[in-house]
């Protein structure tokens, strides 16, 4: 008998693994996946774009449907949700959202790869409608319909990370008057705070109304049981709409009610092949794990599509028959809000002081090009050592056009345990037209270097 | 009595060792500089972007004038050609340029920097007037006064490497008429010979007139003993100006005539700290020297301003007692032709096979953000490993703007011995404006990974 692969949940981990195990054992293995939603192998990370009016949405970012899997040999159940996974009898439960019917099947390998849903208050009001999460393709259909047929004029966005800031831009491109609020000092708590100040600036410089270091207390709802207000501890900010940016959790309960043990995070722990601690059937990858973090030698959730696609790579050859791990990551990320780029990689100030490191940090002021050369850019790096080993613990990117992705280079380095003396003198790319002689970064360095004496 | 320190070379090698010794040890050393030319500090690399009237010149390229440096105690002489080395009485004689006078320097410790000189092939004719070199702000000089006061309106770049692309684009946007020659089949033979047919794709594409796989036999020269063609094996080209782009070689006359080693390259070689093999009190720096190559671990000659900063630096911390060393490079380069990005890192196939590996090479176009991103741009990664131990070898990035600078990603795994299947796993910055959630430089190791096996 064929052995069968059943993998809960269709977007980027999930069907990674499932795509990779056809392809390695074809015929060999059956590969069923549920998928609760109307979209598969889509990119979240483009909703706020597609939300903007950037991309158009959704088929430009489906990178491939269920029907081009179909193709392909993989039995995608769309509209199926995962009730219950059964550990000993290896089966999981599922049903049809739409009719309610019910189906149990039995796996060889069992994939889990659930993702994460945006965390949701325990506030009064936010069931109201008008209150929009922005996780999935068809939650990114919900808001642009409530945008399209409300015409809503204030937007409140609540959390200032990543998303929070990109649908703060998205809302405002659409029109809307719209307004940010973080319990935080300032936006972005994965930058040390003085480079959040500058992220705060440049919100407030598109007309971001930014609001910071106060906390909502709940959301104000009309008689239609529509969302017209957020109360915050710091009054009341009118909204027409209010996005839920405060970050996405785990969605773990159905592996965790089948025993599987979960992380600090509420994420799924899983060794580097992927199998779900204690289990040797059972993998999981994407938003729902935990992944190691190499700098602090911790498990973290690092709920990012770029560690979703390559865990669920490495779950998918594991499946089938190949060896492969997951190494772990740096948590290297990067977005913009108009044209100011934002770079991270490693750990900030506090976490490093956090774990003992005896920290020097540097900022720096340069530009993407040479100084010299038309279209240069100021940026600002900001960059951590330790100063018993000299290594590398952390670094910042903020700046104009051609900044950002430079933190790849200090990503690579913090992968390898460099020094700062290393990335002060390695080998990157210079001409006048790319950057000045000593690169940005090495310039950042060698100031670290000088701090270290 | 104070110790003296003469830098012979006033570019970035010798003004970076000068500028560190002078911060370092202040008074307790006397630091003179002798330039034979008209500038110090100055980006030579931006010499072709002040002749295509991109960048202002001569002034915007000079990072700190002679007058700078004076005032932070270095006493710079320029118009001052050091003419002899006498390292037994560790004396420098040197004479003015001008008025013809000499003098003679003792030193404690020798800098030398006399950089490189554009090769200048032994053929009829290359001493006329209109055919230039560019490597120095006074050959930039020269040859802006030619265009502006002869009005050419043909020119032959000849040799297609880095200088010579970007001199051929420098001379179209002067509104000349721009043939390029070179004798390899493919311009940019730093570039496996495929990658060098997209750079002459795009050379062609902006006008340039490019003849590779040629000779060049002689130029002709007129009356006024002025070059008026460039007679080659494929025919004759008519050429109101010439631009000698056929490299650089070091310019270590001086430095032998002394008794100094040189590598096969004519370079200077020294050790790490940045002494002459040899010598305990002479150190060389920038264009004169070979660099250590971390791939092929060979000695090779990598005349760039990025590796003269960086070594001067150490020459001038070691000089003023303390220590450093320069661990050497991986190749990394990057230049453009309009908008076509080029990068470079590590070994070429043939180089690569050369030196005895079996080598998996692959290539994979791709875009520079999200496939579905507004601005998307398309680019094309070669990346080599080596069969028996995964390792990366190499990579080249050939694509439109924000291509390039990912080679850095691709020189910090060359730089820390990475395989391929690390590179793969690494966590780089991704979000959709900025790579697809494989970043193409990954996706190009994954190439290489499925081509491993």
């Amino acid at each position: 008998m064929t052995e069968r692969l059943v993998v809960i949940g269709g977007d980027a981990a999930g069907m990674s693994a499932a795509a990779v195990v056809k392809r390695q054992a074809a015929d060999a293995l059956e590969v069923v996946v549920l998928e609760r939603g109307h979209h598969v192998s889509y990119s979240a990370c483009g909703i706020p774009y597609w939300v903007s009016g950037d991309v158009e949405g959704p088929d430009r970012l489906v990178a491939r449907t269920a029907a081009e899997h179909r193709r392909n040999g993989i039995d995608v159940r769309m509209r199926t949700e995962a009730t219950s996974i059964d550990l000993s009898a290896a089966t999981v439960e599922a049903r049809d959202v739409d009719s309610g019917s019910r189906v149990q099947l039995g796996y060889d390998s069992l994939m889990i790869a659930t993702g994460a849903v945006p965390r949701r208050p325990d506030l009064p009001g936010i069931d109201a409608a008008g209150v929009h999460g922005v996780q999935t393709l068809d939650d990114g259909e919900r808001l642009l319909h409530r945008i399209e047929s409300e015409q809503p004029r204030t937007a409140v966005v609540v959390g200032g990370g990543y998303i929070g800031l990109e649908m703060a831009e998205a809302c405002l491109r659409r029109g809307l008057s719209v307004s940010l609020v973080d319990m935080a000092d300032e936006p972005m708590t994965t930058l040390d705070p003085p480079v959040g100040a500058l992220v705060r600036e440049a919100m407030q410089d598109i007309g971001v109304d930014v609001r910071t270091g106060i906390a909502v207390s709940g959301l104000e709802v009309d008689a239609r049981a529509h969302v017209c207000a957020v109360a915050t501890d710091d009054g009341v900010l009118s909204a027409d709409l209010v996005i839920l940016a405060l970050g996405v959790q785990p969605l773990t309960e159905l592996a965790s009610a089948a025993g599987l043990p979960t992380g600090l995070s509420g994420g799924l722990r899983t060794d580097a092949t992927m199998r779900v601690d204690g289990s040797s059937q059972v993998f999981a990858a994407g938003d729902c794990v935990e992944s190691w973090d190499r700098v602090s030698e911790s498990w973290l959730h690092v709920p990012l599509g770029t560690h979703a696609n390559k865990q669920g790579r490495v779950a998918g050859l594991n499946i089938a028959g190949r060896h492969a791990t997951f190494p772990g990551v740096v948590r290297t990320a990067v977005t913009k809000v108009c044209d100011l780029e934002i770079g991270r990689t490693g750990l900030r100030e506090a976490d490093a002081r956090r774990l003992g490191f005896d920290v020097v940090g540097v900022t720096i002021e340069t530009t993407t090009k040479a100084g010299y050369f038309p279209g240069t850019q100021p940026m600002t790096v900001t960059m951590m050592a330790d100063r018993a080993t000299r290594r590398l613990l952390g670094a910042q990117i903020v700046g104009r056009e051609g900044s950002a992705k430079r933190i790849d280079t200090c990503a690579m380095a913090l992968w390898s345990q460099l020094t700062v003396d290393e990335l002060m003198m390695s080998d990157l790319a210079y001409a006048p037209p790319f950057s000045s002689v000593w690169d940005p970064v090495q310039v950042a360095a060698r100031a670290a270097v000088a701090e270290l004496g």
